[in-house]
Formats: C-alpha cells, structure tokens, sequence
C-alpha cells in the first residue's frame, strides 16, 4: 500500500480526555475516532490492526471445532426475561423501543441468545458437545466509558458458547479454551498472566481471566514469586492468619475520640490485628436495598466484589450518614453485638470462632473488648478480604505480590444456570431430559487493539508487534520530489510485496522527512527503510522502531536484511 | 469439515410466514434462525455464505484503492440533525435514549459518519479523492418486515463514500464502481440487470441500481428488447406519446353515473387517451399535510415513487372521503379547472400544452370537454406515469418490457447534499473552501445470501452458485456403519481437502441414506458423491445438484472427475 492511498489522518493533537498511551496513540495516528461517548470507528490503519486480531482469534477458534455464528445485534427483551437476566443487568444493558413498541435490547453477551438457537435443535447427547462462537459487535452502557478502546460502550467481542451433557465435558472444553487463548495471546505477541477471576454478573462456577500486564491496567492481579498462581485481586485467595487471643470477660469500655483502627489500637494497647473493623454498604437488590455490615480484622481491608458476591446484591454503594442512622447504627463505633435485627452482617472467613476481639460499642466514644464471635447467632462467614503484597501464597508459601493487568478474556463454567432458567433440555444416555450444561468464553477484541500499545509503545508513539501491525515495513523516500530515490522506493516496495512481506510505500510528494520519521514513530510498524542522500553511495537505513537504532545497508542487501529481522 | 463436528440443524417445517423459497429454504436448512420480526442470526452454514460474499466484495472494493474502515453502529442523533435527516428519515430510523438520556439512533446508512470522519481530517484538493468503505450491521425500522434475509431490520451491508474535488472526478469514480460492481455479481454467479433508479431518501442525482433477476423480485424493471436500456419502473422512461385532439368551446356536459375513465370515455364516445385521470392523494411533508392532485393521461397510470419526487414529500397515502371533501373536491368528478386555491396540482409532463381533453368538472355527474391546459395557470409538470409493458424505448425505438428484480446494489452521485449540510469543505488549487462532491455507493450482503437462493433454487430446496456455496462437495457415505464406505468416505475427504477443494463429509452415524440425500437438495452444495453398495464394485455415482442428475464413476477416477465438474 502506497501512504498517498491510505487515509493516514496522523496529529499532533492529544484527546483532553485521552490520559492513556493507547488512547493518545490511536487518536493521534488516525487508527480511530471518536464520535461519543465510549463510541469509536475504526480508520482504515485502525481496522487492519482490528482484521488483523479478528483472524488471529477466528483461525484457532476453527482449529477447535467450534463453529462461526453471528447473532443479531439488536435481540428480543423476552429472551433477557426468559433468563432472568433482565432485571439484573441494570442500567448496562441498553434497553429501547422498536416502532411498535416492541422491546429490544444491544446484546452486550450472548448466552440467552445461544440457547434460543440450540434449544429444540439439539435434542440428543449424541449431538454434543456443540461450541458455537461468533465475532460481533457488543454494546455495554457504561456508566463511565473511558480509556479509549479500553473501556468503550460499543466494542468488538469474539463471544463462544458450548454445550455438553456433562460437567466432566465442560472441563475438557474449558481447559481447550485456556490452551487456545494462550495460543492467541502468544500469536499478538502479548505478555500475559492467566489468573483466577470472579464470575460476576455472567454467574456460574469456576472462571479464568486472561490478563495483558501493563502498567495502566486497571485489575490488579495478585501472583506468587514462586508458583504459578495469579488471581484477580477480586478472587484472590492467601494462607490464612490466624491469631489466638485470650478469651476475658466481655467489657464495654470508654475509648474517646477513637473512631479509627489505629486509634483504638493504640488507646487500648493491643495490635490492630485484634481488632475487627466494620464497613457499613448499601446493598441494591433487584427490588429492594438494604444497608449491609461487613466485618474484616482490623488489619484487613474490605474486597468490594468479594462482599457484592456474598450477599447476592447487584450493587453495593458507600452507605450516607441519614442510612447509618436510621438503619440504628453508630458511624466510628460499630460493633457486631446487640445489632439492630434486621441488618444484614458478614463477616470475613478468617475470623471464623475468632475470640478476644475488640469492635465497637453502637455507642459512641465505647468499645466493646474480649468479644467471641461462637457467641454470636445469625452471622455469615464469607471471603471478604483484599489479599495484600506480601502476603502467603496458599499453594505454595511463596509471597504474593501485585502487578496491573488489562482484562483481555475470561472463560467461565457456566453449569445450567441459563439452560435451566429457559427451559433448554436434551436426552441423556437413558432417555431423561436434562439441562445442556454450559461454558462460556470471551475476548475483546477492539480492547486488544489497545492493550497491544499499552504494554507496547514509548514517548513517542505506538510499537505494534509483528502480527498485529497493520504494516511490516514503512519505506521512506526522504524526498519524493527526486526522481532516483522516488525510483528506488518503489524497487524496494515491489520487491517487498512479491515477497509477501506487508510494506507501506511513505511516497508523500508534499511531505517533509521530518514529517514522515514523526509518523513513523507515531505509527508504529516494526521497520523503516529510509532512502536519503546517501543513495547515491548506494546505501540506505533500517530503523528498528523499538529500539529506534538506525543501521546503515547496502542496498542491494535491503531486501534480505528486512528477511532476516523479520524471521 | 464433517457434518458430525458442524452445526446444520436441518428441518422439514417451514416457517408459517415463509412465502419465498428462500426464505423457506435457509430457514429449513438451517442456514438462519429468526430472533424477532426482521432479525435472524446465522448458524454456521449460513455465516460461512454470508463470509464467502463478504469476501468477494472486500477484495473487489480493495482493488479499486478504496479504504475499508468500521462505523460505530450506534450514532449520536445529533450528526443525523446536523445532516437534516434526523426529520426526514421517520420512522425507519431507530432512536433511543442511552442511561444519560443521550439521543442516538441505529445506523441504516453512514452519510454523516463517513462526512464526520473527513471533515477536517482531509483539508486540500490534493488529498482528494477518497473512498471510505465499510462491511458492517445496519438496522431500518421496517413497517413491514418480511421475507426472511430479503427485507430485514438488522443485515450487513457494504457501503461506500468517495470525496471528490469535481464532478467529473465523482463522474469518473462512479463508472469505476458500476463495473466493480459487475464484477461482483458475476463472481458471484448472479444474472443480474443494472438499471436506471430513483434516489429515494439518500438525495442526490443520478443513481443505478444493481437488480439480481428473480420471479419473486418486489421491483419491477424496465427492460428493452433491442438496447441495453433498463430502468426501475420507479424512473423509467418511454418514448413520449403525442396526441392532438381537436380544440372546441370548453363545454360542461352531465355524465350520469361516469365515475371511471371507462365509462366517461364509452359514455362520450371518444378513446381513453383523450381524458385525464386524477389522482388524489395526501402529501405527508416534514411539519405538514396536504391533499395534492396528480394528473395523467386516462390511460396512463401513477407511478407512485415519481409523484411522490414530484413534490418532495416525505411519504403520500391515499386521501380518505373526509380529506378529499374538505379539500372542496368531488370523488370521480375531480377535474383540473377551478379548484380551490390551495390545492397543489402535478401533470404529467407528456400532457404538457395538450388540448381538446376530458375531465371531471368538480361536480356530481358533470364533466368538462374540450380542456385547454395552455389556459390554466400554477399547473407544475414532472415525468409521472408508470411505464407500460408494450411502451416504445426512447433510446432505440425498442419494445419495453417488465422483468422482476431484487435490489442488491445502489449507487449514487450525491454532489454537495450532506457536506453542504454538514459545512465539510476543502480548499481548492485556488485555496478557496468548497463543499466536498461526494458519492455513496452499497451493497445488501446479506440480501444477496437470499438473492442467490430467489435466483437458483427447485422445489427441492437451494443450489448454490460456486462462489457461494458453503461446500462444493458433499460426500455422502450411505451406511456410516459400513466400515468400507466409512474408510472411502474419509480418503476422497482427504484427497479432496489437500486439493483445496471445499468438500464436506456426511459421517453421520445415525442418519439414514434417504435422510443425507434430502440433507444435500435442501442444502444445496453443488455436487455430492454417493459412496453406497457398488463401492464393491469400485463404483461411486457424483449427482449434480442442479439437475439431479447422477453419474457412475470408477472409484479411482472420482476426484478428478470432480475436478473437471469445478472448472
């Protein structure tokens, strides 16, 4: 491709609210534009980077088996309903009206859709396991959509399904899935961590996410220095501590002005470790909210998707003054004894018959101290702490640390949550009708345009790896205005092509050559062969664009020297 | 690929509201499944078609220099306000209102994307020309849709935007797309008719459209016998037909119970052609509407879509009883002289200046002879009447004739509508700003996967062209549990697999002969091999899937028989 044929728009113009590299990179190379909120088209250097990925993920889903669908866009509300799922999506899923007042939805997954479409088809066990995948556009109304690419309301998706008549099928299926993403993320040419994740809003048992580590990334991922482990920090578990304090009689004592951790650990002369710190939420149910007391030991901090997930609750926001009072309680001084009957309490797992504990009164400026929670009725034990750096690795004793990652995939066990919810059976070995059992598996894929440049790119602009970039090699002609070097640019771009090697011919008439490096570097493709004044000594440049070291070549050695880089 | 490992859920129920065999077919072959009204997804053998013309179109468009990129689906409303067309599209273009009460709508076309995307970004002459594609969803909010993929709501389309800095350019890139578009349809093994075309909503002068031939076709086409002058029935045109009746005194005469042209011509004793017909109809504009009088020859009828470009209008209805009396007119009687002031009156042009008529005289029983139209004042002329089959072709004196056709494809010569609107401009050699000439030109993918079936079908199910077909061979192993004909189904799999012939396998253990060869008429692959008892013999048959027809080959001769079928 010649650059006086593609629409390149390059800027110098960083979005106000562009405070990612990818986000600024892709702007301002004219791979794609905004045009609302989380909303982008693709330009066309964007869409071969886009094309480029799509294919990567569609060849080794076809090496699976698994066979291509695409699914409407635009999808029946009553599909949302049959499973459920409706009134639990919230304001994410983007409801409207057809001109008859018909109900529809922007499918932002997929699940109810592929069980419309295999229900009543597949009747047998005989025809399973069945895995059907698409690569389409989805639309999530995020209530915050940033980052670019990163984070968009409408976004490109590859979306599987499978389904199996059994659990032990689904495992091999899901562990194919993880096989297969790695191929894929390794084939972009990613660094990636596979970690443990929660299930979220999709629900079922078991899930893994696929994580491109990037400074910018906005999970935090827990791994082990010396085994395998990683887990979202959302499902990351550690050695549990566990810490025997002596059991006294149970006292209610003065602790004034001492509304945090330290300070009561401080006034009372005992580690925070003792002492057990309430955090007080206002949960969203499908019909109601409540307000919702979570214990952690006082050295802990509260794992929000963790505590969302042991109540069940759609949300869970910070609970105002006006809700902590009127729901009885005493902001600074909450404990866990003598609580108003309705209120909700969890309490994290590792305080489990835990005594000698001190928490508040419910009153303020007391504490209570030696309180034993075997004493204690109605209280839920839940995993409700946020693992830190430095903690044990449960497997292995090894330390765990943090690290940031860009969710890029997820694969989950869905069980029959959705074949049950509508009703989707098939015969088993004797004739019984059982619900499909169920996986599902996703990758963003317009997100791995971005997450491609946040973990790799520099001052300057964005640094594609060898398949993803839309071009291989950019060949400057310094100035097109003369004849030989103009002449020599297109020798080289032809010989390049016949030698299927992507090359993209910078034959810009009215372009400087600073102008041309500058969208070089902005751009990103892996190589540049500058063809200057030194042509006439018959020697020309590559640049590495990672390294942005400049070689000088023979130019009869060009071509092969592109090879060898290349291999 | 086996039938066993591929999705093909096969039905003999056809849907209920399925007119056309391709409907029928696709549906019961289990290429597409119905979501709600106007919405379907692909199962796997239909988005293997969808992807095979897909491709075809990408490779045609890419070699014409065109740039491929990718439109939000979801546009902000305020673009389609910008262009003016958020009032004129109606009710086909879906909005609806995001969690912050944003407006957007569903993309049914990208004129004011593709403007918004190079406004500004392409600045001088010298960037020009360009040409923006995309292949992507659309959704029209159809009031009736219908016939399977033929009118949906949600289908893919290609659609295409050239900025040029002169007509002549756009003139020149247009003829550039009517042959690419030939190419297309005749890669995709089509008989196809380009034809002359009204522009409809879209604007702009000058369009054709790209007619795939079909029984079942909505449109009618214009075809001559003799050149190669082919119009949609929308713009058609004839040789006019000239009368000259005498002139004699403007006479009222009672025409007792003369409600038609029949009776008021058989009733005076003069031919059809000496009367004029009126039309009513109600104008629907975009704050307003009117009762509006169309007039043509007696034995001439309203083409609908010409009338309604005669005015401008958004949409025109029949005017009910009520509507056309308090317009001051007489139903039957409705003449062209004295009407009430505020009546908006159209002729067709070929009555232009003609004497000596007959027409209603706006009262019971009563009608004017002798009308002069030369007389009459605020009479606007415009090419009204519908083409007859018989009609005389203006280009060469030839017969015209009707044929029907699907529209598969559209272009148009937009000039400066939408960039004018939308303040997109250049600067000229002369570093003077003006408008962009644009010109927009599409492609119904997903129609065309029911045009290909409208065209080649029997009442057996479809017959896929080469290009289209999901699979050029079937093979169809008769007994799976034969070991022999299961080993020789698996080997001329394999031959034809490493031949790069798209073959697929019918391994299907548990389905019967009958049951595999109606799988094959329905599904439509061009050729099937039967591997059934003469496999003792050394003998398979190959059948034809377009005549059905069934040939006996040695075992050792199949695969390059099948070869010499190909080519």
């Amino acid at each position: 491709m010649k650059f006086s044929k593609l629409f390149i728009p390059t800027t110098k113009e960083t979005p106000s609210d562009a405070t990612l590299p990818s986000h600024q990179f892709l702007v301002r190379g004219g791979f794609i534009s905004q045009t609302g909120a989380g909303i982008y088209d693709f330009m066309p250097l964007g869409k071969i980077v886009l094309d480029k990925i799509r294919a990567i993920v569609k060849k080794e889903m076809d090496e699976t088996l698994a066979n291509e669908v695409q699914f409407g866009f635009v999808t029946p509300l009553s599909l949302w309903q049959e499973s459920g799922r409706a009134s639990t999506m919230g304001n994410e899923l983007l409801r409207f009206k057809d001109r008859k007042n018909g109900e529809f939805v922007l499918s932002p997954t997929n699940e109810e859709a592929v069980v419309n479409m295999v229900k009543n088809r597949v009747t047998s066990y005989k025809d399973l396991p069945l895995h059907l995948y698409q690569i389409n556009t989805k639309f999530r109304d995020e209530a915050r959509p940033r980052f670019g690419l990163m984070r968009g309301r409408e976004f490109l998706m590859k979306d599987g399904y499978s389904f199996h008549s059994s659990q032990e099928d689904l495992v091999r299926e899901f562990n194919l899935m993880e096989e297969t993403y790695k191929k894929i993320y390794t084939k972009l040419g990613l660094d990636f961590r596979v970690v443990e994740a929660d299930s979220g809003a999709i629900g079922g048992s078991g899930s893994k996410e696929f994580h491109v580590l990037a400074n910018s990334g906005e999970d935090t991922i827990v791994v082990c220095n010396k085994c395998d482990y990683a887990a979202n920090i959302e499902a990351a578990k550690r050695e549990k501590k566990l810490y025997n304090f002596e059991s006294l009689e149970l006292k209610k004592v003065e602790t004034p002005n001492c509304k945090t951790i330290e300070e009561v650990a401080s006034f009372l002369h005992i580690e925070k470790e003792q002492t057990i710190k309430a955090v007080i939420k206002k949960a969203i149910f499908e019909n109601s909210s409540k307000v919702v007391l979570f214990f952690v030991r006082g050295s802990d901090e509260l794992e929000e998707t963790k505590a969302l997930n042991s109540i069940g609750a759609l949300e869970i926001i910070d609970a105002n003054e006006d809700e902590i009072k009127s729901a009885g309680l005493v902001a600074g001084y909450c404990g866990i004894k003598d609580l108003p009957k309705d209120i909700l309490v969890v309490v994290d797992s590792e305080l489990e018959n835990s005594k000698g504990l001190v928490c508040g009164a419910n009153e303020e400026n007391f504490h209570l101290v030696n309180v034993d929670l075997k004493t204690l009725e109605n209280i839920k034990y839940f995993d409700l702490i946020a693992v830190k750096e430095g903690d044990i690795c449960s497997c292995c004793g090894g330390k765990l640390s943090y690290t940031k990652g860009i969710e890029a995939g997820h694969i989950f066990q869905l069980g029959d949550k959705y074949s049950k919810a509508m009703n989707a059976t098939f015969l088993d070995e004797n004739g019984k009708a059982k619900p499909f059992i169920m996986g599902c598996y996703g990758i963003g894929v317009s997100r791995l345009v971005a997450a491609v440049i946040e973990q790799n790119h520099d001052e300057k602009g964005c640094i594609w790896t060898k398949n993803t970039t839309p071009f291989m090699v950019d060949i400057i002609v310094s100035n097109s205005k003369n004849e030989e070097e103009a002449k020599f640019g297109e020798k080289i771009y032809n010989e390049l092509k016949s030698s299927n090697i992507d090359a993209i011919l910078d034959d810009r008439v009215n372009a400087r050559f600073g102008f041309k490096i500058g969208d070089f570097e902005l751009l990103g493709f892996p190589y540049a062969i500058i063809i200057g004044k030194k042509l006439l000594d018959g020697i020309v440049e590559i640049v590495d664009r990672k390294t942005l070291l400049k070689t000088e070549v023979k130019v009869e050695d060009v071509v092969s020297e592109i090879f060898n880089l290349i291999k």
